[in-house]
């Protein structure tokens, strides 16, 4: 038997079991015994049954639907970006099914075999915090299965991404901060498997340099959770251990901005006039806190529409004919409001 | 040939075209012609062909993937919602499938055509604001196809539904705000078409009766879409316009309360001091905006709990096997912040 050529049916027939068995076993569900799993487990792997090979090469026609898969809804970023990809993909008779991984690689690994179950033509997929290895999309890829990374583009080869330039507007937003007198600044940095995370320590390490002003690595502080919570103690730390204390603050995201700028008044501090803060992606919330937060705005809409635009374009390409690989850069824009405005012009 | 027996098969054999013709024919997709698609209809509709119907008998087997149909992914609600949700289908083996309507009826007439393409066990639904007709719901529901209804509760007869005591919380915030002193009470009222909006408002209009207060017919102010530029606008039309001016807002979403606090705040007027503020369901920024925002929290994660438990029970009832109508409601909490502090305790 070739590669890939066995089918749960094989298996069932093999074992006497049913198909929902073998089916429910191969992917650890509930209510199946130990001792069952183990033995479809061991005949799967001993005839190379390849669910996804199978699945896919079972596909007879397009199911019009493109499957997205997300850190998070509640992201107001994400969420920019579903809208950017549901105006392109209902414009093209194809609908948006999204699955959230809250973060956790088993979600992202079950979301996907869902998705695949549900015969999507193509993913969309920002991956977790947690995915540190990549076989998942590797496998897939090397299928020729369209697949399309946005914001967090992974650490594979030939893969197609979009993103922002991350490296472009931390380095903006420090600048800024020195710019208007702040020198001592801080990072909350945010997890550090992500790209993104990587870019934009990078891209404020730069503004500092290029400002002739040493970094302090003590000041850069890795939240690798990503709550207000979080950022809330983490500050509150800083501020009340150092000797000679930050007056500027650039956060990896809002959420971590509005918890630092809470820290900060906590401690009888004032924004911007004794620390000023800026934060990453300009959330909804962003504008109404007091002060209202200065960030960097991404074009999340135009993040989603470029994504899907690229991905139908890999569905539409005949079978075995190769994609190109790439990554589209999109620009951020740095909004600059009360929260990093020292420097009061008369 | 009986009702509900014809396939697509039997459409593209008659016509002499390819299965997914048919099929996207049917669905009104782009890149067939108009000609074609008359005719594929005609046929259809002559052969009594039923997709859903057709679709559902076909089903052999679980694909253990619930569907979920909300109005807005970015709503602070609905995505704990669908934690509740993912929480509970997760631990019994479920996947999770979105799909956002963007308040489009539309949209949710396609994504429940992708739901059930893709074979989803079961569907949780709070439907848009633009529905007003509920056929595409009993049509499945005849069929014995699982659904249950959150948030926003249809007006169909024997559903099974989850829904927060929308009538006692606005209740709550309106006698809270008349406690504190506030007697001209404005109510900003959301869709007139969704039983929510119609608890809320009835709600309000009882706590003024109860403590004797005469409402005022042209201080409750629908607002349809919901955004904060709307209420706003709303606002400060209201405070412009009217010779006694209210002293209080009572808003039936928090995205509308920070809306009209802005407006009061435009007017030169203080929050609460002036003018007290209560919103309702709690989102994420509420407790962050400037002053912070009283609100009534409704509990989300329990709400998507209780749905997919009640679901999994229909889902795992024997074929015929009936299910009792029942409506959950929940209760709601007032959270007291400063945006409705008048009285100040010494």
């Amino acid at each position: 038997m070739k590669l890939g050529q066995a089918t749960i049916k094989d298996i069932a027939k093999e074992l006497n079991v049913s198909l929902s068995t073998v089916s429910r076993a191969l992917k650890d569900y509930p209510g199946i015994s130990n001792e069952t799993k183990r033995k479809v487990k061991e005949l799967a792997e001993k005839l190379n049954y390849r669910p996804n090979a199978i699945a896919l090469s079972l596909r007879k026609s397009k199911s019009f639907t493109i499957g997205v898969i997300i850190p998070e809804v509640v992201h107001f970023f994400f969420s920019t970006v579903i809208s950017g990809i549901e105006e392109v993909a209902f414009a093209n008779g194809y609908n948006v099914i999204l699955c959230q991984t809250n973060e956790k690689l088993q979600r992202e690994l079950s979301s996907i075999e869902a998705m695949l179950d549900n015969q999507v033509d193509g993913l969309l997929v920002s991956y977790s915090k947690e995915t540190e290895d990549f076989n998942h999309f590797t496998k897939l890829l090397k299928q020729n299965f369209p697949i399309v990374f946005f914001d967090r583009v992974p650490e594979i080869e030939n893969t197609v991404n979009v993103t922002v330039n991350d490296f472009k507007g931390a380095y903006d937003a420090t600048s800024h901060l020195i710019n208007q007198g702040y020198k001592n600044i801080a990072h909350l940095a945010g997890p550090k498997n992500l790209t993104i995370s990587r870019k934009r320590l990078d891209g404020y390490l730069a503004a500092l340099q290029d400002h002739s002003i040493k970094h302090n690595p003590d000041w850069i502080i890795p939240c690798p959770i990503g709550t207000q919570e979080e950022s809330f103690e983490f500050t509150k730390r800083l501020f009340e251990n150092e000797k000679a204390k930050p007056d500027g603050i650039f956060a990896s995201n809002d959420i971590a901005a509005a918890g630092a700028m809470m820290a900060v008044k906590s401690l009888g501090l004032k924004v911007p006039s004794d620390v000023g803060v800026v934060g990453f992606s300009d959330w909804q919330f962003s504008s109404m806190i007091d002060p209202p937060l200065s960030t960097v705005s991404q074009p999340g809409f135009q993040m989603g529409e470029k994504a899907i635009s690229l991905l139908l374009e890999m569905i539409n390409k005949k079978k075995d004919e190769t994609w190109t690989p790439k990554t589209v850069v999109l620009e951020t824009e740095l909004i600059i409001r009360k929260s990093s405005e020292k420097i009061i012009t008369e």
